[in-house]
């Protein structure tokens, strides 16, 4: 029976996978993790479902996950749920840590990855740091989440008269025509949170002729790179002269964003290299299970050999 | 039989009632109102069992109700509701009205109503205007939940070394001892909303002594005179030389919101008299009933007679 490897990428907008096995690569998507409930059952499930339907013996998992709190972090456990007698070697991570292998490698530098969320990961030679991605309540500033809902109140300003007239309100308004009832609308939405970060797009298309919006984009490229460069500080690369920076996620796909980013980023650090990334997150997640020891992004990892 | 007046005053943090009958007084609190599911039914159910236990014929409710939506903004169908032969007149509106005729009466002005949310209602001879008051998504800028919110978004940056150190982390620490994992128990929490808004009295505890928790109370402030101003100008005010201001509600017990709401509200409108209130939401209730024909707020409230 041919060997085979599982990458798992746990996002909240859909869990990834990727089997490779005897050449042949098959990549599939299932629904995503709920960030309000356990997390490694979930993962533990889809894990256990392309086991019992694949031929092949699938000796080694990587996983990379968001919402992943620290009692779960824990591959033994993730192991137990499995419960396979062929898994030789489970690694288990935060997806900031999938994230930066996918775009970064083994390279020392600073991964800001805004999607929906945003969470921004150093790596210096001995030390790592993770800034932000503490959700859309407390944190996650300059994500999508935070760029919609900039958006959204933008537009009731404009709507009560607090503030400048945006084109963001006519974009609001074909979601809910009576804007002084789209805020009990949304409240109860389950799926508030992606709806908030769905209004990103549209900032970022209007950037270019709407100041409020315009606005939102730079205040946002301006958060993204006060993490990221906190990120350098904290892992020791402030002084270094060329320091890789890799800007990934939807967020970064808006030109104002991305400029903002780097403009602010260079008056921090005259330093950072802000790059263009191939590698994904399922790439991230394979480099997991090879990682060099001494690594310092392995104190992040938790395994489970046997 | 006596007859009786009810006054029903529904918030989020609990549904006051006042029964006045044969010149006596009983006043009961019962849950809150969900605004997330439709209010009139939770309404009617507390009505009913108020009319069913009273011995006095109630033949007037007047009620004052937060997540009041346009459609439920009917009070026929709330008497349908309530299905009692005694009633003959019943008066519904939304809370920024009861909230309104507590604090200046039939006086013209403007009142800004700032607990976990805010809601701003300014009255002239011919125009109401309702400023804000759209939820901690889209709007409520100012209020508790919003000074939570950026004392939290502060606690992270000051972990992080994206920012200051501040006061508020030792405060948050308290409930939640690792940082890192609090924001996601702190978004599985039912009670969320309440929880972030806690964190304001701290924030007006600190503000004496602690840069940030300054600024915060600075900004929202700012955020509530901006409201205020524009609710002057909307409802032509504007060049009046006195106006009552009316700001009530738990964030103007601290000092610091409400120095600088009064400075910055006098930057922008000289003759704004902030004034200290004595009524509440349930008096205002009950001025919902005798209300003069004529009066700029009648438009905002729905009456059934028989």
């Amino acid at each position: 029976m041919t060997v085979g490897v599982l990458a798992v990428d746990g996002g909240q907008s859909g869990i990834k996978v990727r089997l490779e096995s005897g050449g042949e690569r098959t990549e599939l998507k299932f629904p995503g993790v709920q960030t309000d409930e356990a997390v490694l059952p979930q993962l533990a499930r889809v894990i256990k479902r392309i086991i019992s339907e694949t031929p092949a013996r699938i000796d080694t998992v990587a996983v990379g996950t968001t919402g992943l709190v620290k009692e779960e972090h824990d591959a033994g456990r993730l192991a137990e749920l499995i419960d396979s007698a062929d898994l030789r070697h489970l690694a288990l991570a935060h997806d900031s840590v999938t994230s930066y292998l996918g775009a970064l490698g083994n390279e020392h530098g600073t991964v800001v990855a805004a999607g929906t969320g945003v969470v921004t990961l150093g790596v210096g030679p001995n030390r790592v740091a993770r800034i932000d991605g503490w959700g859309h309540i407390m944190g996650d500033a300059g994500s999508g989440y935070w760029i919609g809902q900039q958006a959204l109140m933008a537009v009731m300003r404009d709507y009560d008269g607090r503030g400048e007239h945006t084109a963001l309100t006519a974009v609001v308004k074909e979601r809910w025509p009576d804007l002084s009832e789209a805020y009990i609308d949304l409240q109860a939405l389950p799926d508030r949170i992606s709806t908030v970060a769905s209004f990103a797009a549209s900032v970022a298309e209007l950037a270019d002729s709407d100041q409020i919006a315009a606005r939102i984009c730079a205040r946002a490229g301006k958060e993204l790179a006060d993490s990221a460069a906190t990120a350098l500080r904290r892992v020791g690369l402030e002084s270094s002269g060329s320091v890789p920076v890799a800007a990934i996620g939807g967020v970064f796909e808006g030109q104002h964003v991305r400029e903002s980013f780097t403009q602010e980023l260079h008056t921090r650090h005259s330093g950072a290299q802000v790059q263009a990334v191939t590698g994904n997150g399922l790439d991230g997640v394979q480099l997991l299970a090879q990682l060099p020891a001494g690594h310092a992004l392995q104190e992040l990892i938790s395994r489970c050999r046997r």
